[in-house]
């Protein structure tokens, strides 16, 4: 069946308890003669710590964010979209299997919305009943879901749980917030940044498109919002 | 239209000049005073490198043979199977982009050997004229090619390079070569590690299932050929 | 000054909040309709939990567990020890700079339990003492510490944050708890593991050497415990 | 002994057959309908390769040069300098162990040129020699090389062999051609970018600081060739 435009649902399940402390410590562990076990008794001011971490973030040593990591589950998103965000080697990913799942009932789809506006909705949906139609027909046979799943379309959704750390969302969503991202990954990443700066506000500037990080653009085809950089 | 029975192509088309004498010079190198590069130039025996390079690789030391990387090009493979192929985090891939690339004529698509074994390839070839002819019309209405791609199912087929280290490449082959994998990745990770055991005829042995290595296996689902090791 | 035997110091300052749920949802994800977050609002009994997550990592399937990090403080460790465990390339470190911070007083060293069974540990402490007065007066002299340090000894300690997730932790240890690993690595991954086990009892069976797991010893050198693997 | 100003010692000993051609391919795969073994076999012009190439390097798309490695042996280069070398993780290294490799005769150490300059290297020898007669010592009394080398200093030079692909080449020469970089890294890093040039000269625009890619300084203390980003 078709989904919503609540879509995708993403949830928050797991998330560092002290992320700016455990940042924090990182940052002064290299410069400093203290054991970090005493750093981290000691309590910093929050100011103090904040502070910190701008500076070591803005001239780009982004390894000290790799200590805290954040969990997502995340449900309604075509199985398109997460063929490219697999690709993102510093996730851990669980997704669920279409080689051991059999759909059962009509497989839930993404339809987006360039077919809403050409007027194509009706016989969108009408070829999604086609194909579930033959996929039942195909288990009915006897056919593994594995092998009957080479029918189901690239607008299939999946599930996955993600696990990421800090450095990596900051990277995915420096690149997958900009105008040119596939529409739905562009959706997902910007609700997993929603998620994470509603538990640490002071992380809201560098979850942004790269351009407002970079003060210019570099995509080959600009939004006109930044300067482009010459190449 | 529907492959032939050939598929997926496979080629090599970098490999190192000198693989054995690379993974050689590694091991030497740990263990020895002499500079890898007098190592180098002395050109060791050939048996001598592969008593060495034998017994480093059975006792595990695995980070030697990622000195040796190969590239292939890899067509006629269903983006079911190329889902689950680059979870492989440590192979870099180019892959033909469904976003940019417009489908012309009729798609490629993979016909699994079970919808022939169940009378259904008529039928199956039959929803994949419907979904062309769809997409077509998707495409004529304007909506751009990321989006007509909802479309197109898991058959459909892709291209990619793909380049790995040996290491990685034994890795895959012992996952990838046991009777449980997917069929089309099992073909094509034959494919690969064919095509380098023709090069480099000494890998043979490590470029088999895992059970053929461990002498046991830990399959949840077995098939027979070795006893399963009591978990 | 030389260091007590109570050394290397560690503290566990970041756990997730609930590491079993989180991997419990993560393989019932893969296998199952149900969105990951039903699953996780579900509550599954605790028995049913540990049940289904053994059965999953006793047939390897280890990319679960990734959704589980642990960040650990670490101080008291040498410079000969941490140069071999940044090479562990999954884990995120933060480490103290030579380069930076300049060593005021007297630096901290491991002294081997080698060098007193020999009796040469006076002598050992005195050239610590020699190192440390023509460190002290390099800097004196106007050389950056980052040269300076070109004098300090292996033996000096360092201090790192230290953060990774469940399969590397498992990784590492089965190869670090081997009697073959050094003295000091094997010492700090076994008080990483024992804090782990604190608060996860069930780890246990996984937070042991490699033999242990695969009932065979595939080491070069064995400790006679196990039975050595043909190879 | 004293290791000469020619130092460290680099060799390019393997490199890919075709790389402009196999970047090439990578590239064209993604936005080409046709095979990427028939765009291989095609042979496209060289000044049609390059302007492809440059245009997707430079708008940011490196994952197609990491198809790309290259196999280095490195020697007479610290063990302070390789500490931090081995933190790339995205390079291959097999290291010299200086667990297993007893240092015999005078062990090879670094001159920082600071201790030159002011007057020290006299005394910076004497050290060494006294520290080099104390490892003998304990390695008579049988003291294992492994706890004999507490004693060895960071300025002792180590061999490796160091494979890594392109796309990770640039991002080192990027950071470690900066002139905050330590000094020995700097000449390694940039010994290594031209070995690489002289194969492929075409590379020389990347192979560069950061700040000649970027033209901004993003580093806290700036050389001043470039204006700093205001952070």
């Amino acid at each position: 069946m078709p989904v919503n435009s609540e879509f995708p649902i993403v949830h928050l399940v797991s998330e560092p308890v002290n992320p700016l402390k455990t940042i924090y410590i990182a940052c002064r562990t290299c410069y400093s003669a203290d054991y970090p076990f005493n750093i981290w008794e000691k309590d910093a001011d929050k100011q103090a710590m904040l502070d910190l971490v701008g500076k070591v973030l803005k001239s780009g040593h982004h390894s000290t964010i790799e200590h805290c990591q954040y969990t997502f589950t995340i449900s309604g998103i075509s199985r398109a979209c997460t063929h490219q965000l697999v690709r993102h080697r510093h996730v851990s990913f669980s997704q669920k299997s279409q080689r051991y799942v059999v759909e059962k009932g009509q497989f839930e789809y993404i339809t987006p919305s360039t077919v809403k506006s050409v007027g194509l909705q009706g016989d969108y949906a009408e070829l999604m009943d086609k194909i579930n139609e033959f996929y039942d027909k195909m288990i009915q046979k006897g056919i593994p879901a594995e092998d009957a799943r080479f029918v189901l379309p690239n607008a299939a959704t999946s599930s996955l749980v993600a696990s990421l750390n800090l450095r990596e969302l900051i990277h995915i969503a420096n690149l997958r917030l900009c105008v040119n991202a596939q529409h739905e990954i562009r959706k997902l990443v910007g609700k997993m940044s929603a998620l994470v700066i509603e538990k640490e506000p002071w992380l809201e500037e560098y979850l942004v498109p790269k351009c407002d990080r970079n003060n210019y653009c570099d995509e080959i085809k600009s939004c006109g919002r930044y300067q482009q950089k010459v190449l």
